[in-house]
């Protein structure tokens, strides 16, 4: 079996701060993945590598929980058992998981994602995103959409909270999500030519009508406030997505799905 | 200034169980508005009626919150204050809000949003979508993307769930969302002629080679599943939006947003 650590053991201890601090997070470049299919997607992803997993008895009552047992005692990760009580404390109560992996962050060469050779970038910046779960998300729906890095300002959320990485759903481990202030972002895009682009419900254009088959960056603002007009004023172009008479706005996910699917759409249809 | 109440006056207590016990939102044909926000909208529909208001000191701490202070008071609807920490006690401790309106459901006539005159019919069915943020998340888009209505399976979370009505912004009181079993739903929309579309990960055509600007229910799966094989072998159509390799699935809302507002664009397109 594995060993067993009580409440106070340092391993614990360490789950306890890189929970709340993401400076810690940050400092120790790793992220903690929640629950079976996160482990999972961090086992099996060769850019990621997990330092070690903390499991709970909980993990042993279900068929797939005996069968992720089964593969780490094959594999070389240092894993440790704790209570169900102690697990559940290091994680937000309304859906704890009965295992936690301590997951080393990708690094990503430099300028990764930012190619402009046909099918070029498709970059979402971030900024000023508050939730966690919807930078989370944010950075799921990219990776579906074909996606090649998000940027994320150091206003919004970090994207490397529990929540986010768990509504990213092992997305932060495939796709380069890269922590950079908009203003040193926006003159490296500039240089590469790549088109700046701000979603906002007042837009200029339809999204329709914007062409995303070229290198695009595509900027999303916070839920509520959106984009500030300073940020939209730097940009290339701004484009809505237009809504039924007395909605005013949609949420940031949704207006990132229905813009980085448009983009899908408009690269494989000129493919 | 308005009536302060306790910890255990009546109208808290009612808060309390209000909050917690979805028979009792059902029972009384109510929901409960958190934040100025949803506040705002509830008084300014006239479709639901605010039936009273329990607001906290920290109100009337901004600008905002002064004004609707300021209108409530103009209002015959029923205030009440309590403590910042009573108020947070009957919320998310996430993200407490200063206001809580308790707010009558929209009454609707039989059959609303199932007319097939052009435009037609535009339904989401949730079947099995057990958070609540997400089910209202699937309402605020479907409202923005012009629907018609949201039926909701039993088996998933409660539509009037305080963090579904939040995740909606407003759109649970101006679209029709209903609470039908899918088995009791499939016979009635089949009589009317609307098609009956499954969003599927393996659907068997991509969504914008499907007609979505004839009258359609587009059905969607719980988070992780999706829709059982059993239901999707009674629907007519199945539907996939095409993901990037590596990526199994979208989030339900992600994938809501990109259906229907591919329907929205067809619908536009024929107009």
């Amino acid at each position: 079996m594995f060993r067993v650590l009580g409440r106070q053991h340092p391993t614990i201890r360490r789950l306890r701060v890189l929970r709340r601090d993401p400076a810690r997070r940050r400092a120790e470049s790793v992220l903690v993945a929640e629950g079976i299919h996160l482990a999972q997607e961090a086992l099996a992803t060769s850019r990621a590598s997990v330092e070690l997993v903390v499991l709970s008895p909980e993990l042993g009552r279900t068929e797939e929980g005996r069968r992720l047992i089964a593969a780490l005692r094959q594999s070389e990760v240092r894993c440790f058992e704790t209570s169900d009580s102690v697990i559940q404390s290091l994680q937000d109560a309304r859906s704890a998981q009965p295992i936690l992996a301590v997951v080393r962050r990708p690094r990503w060469p430099p300028d990764s994602g930012l190619e402009t050779a046909q099918p070029g970038a498709l970059l979402a910046v971030a900024h000023g995103i508050q939730d966690p779960g919807n930078l989370g998300s944010l950075v799921r729906t990219l990776h579906a959409a074909g996606g090649t890095a998000c940027f994320v300002d150091p206003g919004c959320a970090d994207p490397f909270h529990p929540r986010a990485v768990r509504a990213g759903m092992g997305s932060m481990l495939r796709l380069p999500v890269l922590s950079e202030p908009t203003a040193d972002l926006l003159p490296r895009l500039r240089e590469r030519g790549i088109a700046l682009l701000g979603a906002d419900a007042a837009g200029e254009q339809e999204y329709q009508d914007c062409d995303l088959a070229r290198s695009v960056a595509i900027f999303f603002g916070g839920e509520g406030r959106g984009l500030p007009p300073e940020l939209l004023a730097e940009l290339d172009e701004t484009v809505r997505v237009p809504l039924q008479s007395g909605v005013d706005s949609l949420s940031v996910g949704a207006a990132a799905a229905v813009l980085l699917f448009e983009a899908a759409r408009q690269r494989s249809a000129t493919r």
